[in-house]
């Protein structure tokens, strides 16, 4: 996605570590025009997959799958971030690694809002070892859900989680793969490949 | 808000300790429709006011904030829910009291996103003691930014917080106002008075 990528290249900033911060846009301050072309593009990408609701994440999840749920017409269902100690049987749970801020956390979803009827979108802003989306992959897995697609943002390709998924058959599209990544530079991998 | 109010009536649920779970379709499953009419209301509401940014804290005002920001057509900021530990001079910090959670925590936004030249509007689903508005007054005043309104969807009246920020001066508009509540019903505020 071009608008994508050269907001990027002029706003993010690579840090040690393989962070790549783009929170001047995406996930701390928002440019909602920005996000409401990337609910466009998703629309555009998935418009006819038969989504009824699109899961995601809190928080950096949340703005995007609000925008994007407009075009689809549909209800959005955020994941929330718990401690084990709060999960009691009317959730789904699963535990996700968290890969930029190193600790571990639990994905819970209230049962009575996931189940076999549905077909899902998972929205997210980021993938890099792709554990946020495999933590909804097994709450969809454990609603009975069907997942129809997998949208994500900004996803880093040289960690390896997108193709992954790929791999495994999953119907995943990410608006902008970064291949290589340093302070001096960022390599995106040739979008017509991605799609 | 008529249809905010007979949508409470319809999916709330009283819970004991002055909770209303709302969830089914404002902070877990969130109807975007509703949104749309919501952030409607609050342009008609702010939209006079010259705001240049709209700020929040995540979780449960980021879905409000983004769709209210796209008839304002501006930015939004969200202060982040941070552990003291990781919080340096690059950022506005206030303590806030959770009244839901009956957990402290601190509230974080980066300095680099708020400064003397905003007018913001501030978005929240829930006012009920007021502790997470002042959690963001505080750091508005830390910016120097001018808070030209404090958009709430639902306000618990009956716990006092609102109409303290009121007597306070601040332009603050609640879309429902809960003035007393249990689990047979709940008595809203006439709206006529709350504008």
């Amino acid at each position: 996605m071009e608008i994508l990528h050269q907001r990027i290249l002029a706003d993010g900033v690579v840090k040690e570590g393989n962070i790549l911060k783009v929170d001047s846009f995406l996930n701390h301050q928002i440019d909602i025009s920005l996000l409401n072309e990337i609910g466009r593009e998703f629309y555009r990408l998935f418009g006819k997959e038969n989504i009824n609701k699109i899961i995601t994440i809190e928080s950096s999840g949340i703005a995007i799958a609000a925008i994007a749920a407009q075009y689809f017409n549909v209800p959005i269902v955020f994941a929330k971030k718990a401690a084990s100690k709060n999960i009691d049987g009317e959730v789904y749970s699963s535990l996700i690694r968290s890969y930029t801020h190193g600790n571990d956390y639990t994905a819970i979803l209230e049962k009575k809002f996931l189940g076999p009827n549905d077909r899902v979108l998972i929205l997210d802003d980021f993938l890099a070892t792709g554990k946020a989306q495999l933590g909804l992959l097994d709450i969809a897995r454990q609603a009975g859900a069907t997942v129809a697609g997998i949208g994500v943002v900004i996803e880093k390709g040289f960690q390896g989680g997108g193709d992954h998924l790929r791999d495994a058959g999953y119907n995943l599209k990410s608006l902008a793969i970064i291949d290589e990544m340093t302070p001096d530079g960022i390599v995106f991998r040739n979008e017509e490949a991605t799609y």
